[in-house]
């Protein structure tokens, strides 16, 4: 159950996804709700342009630490269903990061060489190095998704996949990457008006997949997919987090703070040399 | 030689390199002088936010081309003395297109396994897909100046990797990829007052590293090695620019307008879909 919190300094506990007795109910995560937040676009376009400078010095921060020696590293797992906000998060959140502290990889259906290897084979290509926050747009998790609602995996691999991302998670945060795991939740009704505004808009026909209307067929499927997949893999180490996602604002503010918060848990620090900067000096100097 | 003009609009023929009698002689090219293009720091800075909605249009129609099936990309190749400022032109140009439309990769020293294969190998992997915009931080050039400068290749074998590289690139641009590169010149004292910078300011001290002035020792071996390199590879189909980037106003808008430019030659255009909207929109009505 979401917890309720008028704080922001609470964020991730409001929007943490815990399982209680292992089960997952998406009834209780409103796609439109606000529970903490700015309550306005304006509110929230004005905050997020407010992290933006932090989140440059934070992520700095880390990527020096990670010159030095140091091992941390972030990564952001975005899932959530079509016209959800994905790109838009990655765009308007990951992008006030700058582009040289982060590694962002699309996971789209799986071409015939990843489909030749196990399902993380793809994914452990793309983890980011020492300092860097990774971006997964959608992830190893269609795995444990796509593949349930299509019956292309049978109950037995399903939880045996589960098991498979839950240790390989583990270890990816026993190595030192925080892993910020989050589902944007868009409500059914939202999702028409967003695949509606693509055909009404010449300049967005072409985002528009005629696949997209099949896939929204099976919606209950999804959902009860996803609040399986949500109940095995929201861990105490790797926690899920469902982003109420109906209004763009929100989502991105909300997605935002996740970073900011847990970059600040962090706490990089640009490291100590042992440079010898006079000496250096003397070096650089031109010749009289 | 460079050719001199006063109109943006020849920005690529005024930074070309044009081989003469296959020898380039960087003597030609300054680091500082601005043959076109904006003259002080205000102008710069005002024409390159202009731009950004522009790139950010052009890419978007690039990729949606792409999803319609087209197969073209643009590729930036930077390469540069330490401290040229690649990072600076991707953080403060590339940026600019948002992070969904490019793919960025650094080429540090070769890992173990990069090692192990040709020199092309960990670049083949990271070229640009369809409608993306790919920007290589350093690049296979790093195989025929490091190695060149280090004495770790005879002449033979730079000239085959010259040849190599030709072919390589030749047949990125037949598949549709447009490829660009940059040389961002800076000069030798200007090298110096950033490396004092970087010792200058605790929150760079980070950034610096012993052997970069063990490296700047040998500027006349890497300027040598810079003009075989690029007499070399400065071809029809894949030409080098002579960035003057000793003022970082100068070269990002440089760099802003190679780019932009490029991309309305390639004249990217929504694709028509043959969507049947009306009927999308009925199957996309709530049931009454």
């Amino acid at each position: 159950m979401p917890k309720k919190s008028s704080s922001t300094k609470n964020l991730r506990s409001a929007l943490r996804i815990d399982p209680e007795d292992g089960v997952v109910d998406l009834a209780d995560y409103s796609p439109r709700k606000i529970t903490t937040g700015p309550d306005s676009r304006k509110a929230s376009l004005a905050a997020l342009e407010d992290l933006g400078a932090e989140l440059v010095d934070l992520q700095t921060r880390l990527y020096a630490d990670g010159v030095a020696g140091e091992q941390r590293s972030v990564l952001l797992v975005l899932q959530g269903m079509d016209t959800s906000g994905k790109s838009g998060v990655i765009d308007h959140v990951v992008g006030l990061v700058g582009p040289e502290g982060t590694h962002i990889r699309a996971f789209k259906k799986p071409t015939e060489e990843e489909r030749a290897h196990d399902f993380l084979w793809r994914i452990k290509r793309e983890l980011p190095g020492p300092g860097m926050i990774g971006v997964f747009d959608r992830s190893h998790y269609e795995d444990v998704l796509v593949t349930v609602v299509h019956d292309q995996i049978d109950d037995a691999e399903r939880l045996r996949r589960y098991r498979t991302i839950n240790e390989f998670e583990a270890g990816l945060v026993a190595a030192g990457t925080t892993v910020i795991k989050c589902f944007l939740n868009i409500s059914y009704d939202e999702q028409r008006e967003r695949l509606l505004a693509r055909l009404d808009d010449e300049t967005k026909n072409w985002k528009f997949n005629v696949d997209d209307i099949t896939e929204r067929r099976m919606w209950p499927e999804y959902q009860k997919a996803y609040a399986e997949a949500l109940a095995a893999t929201s861990t105490e180490v790797a926690p899920w987090y469902a982003i109420p996602s109906d209004r763009k604002w929100y989502r991105n503010w909300a997605v935002g703070v996740l970073l900011r918060d847990t970059l600040r848990d962090l706490d990089p620090r640009y490291p100590k040399t042992d440079l010898d900067i006079p000496q250096l000096k003397r070096r650089l100097a031109p010749p009289n």
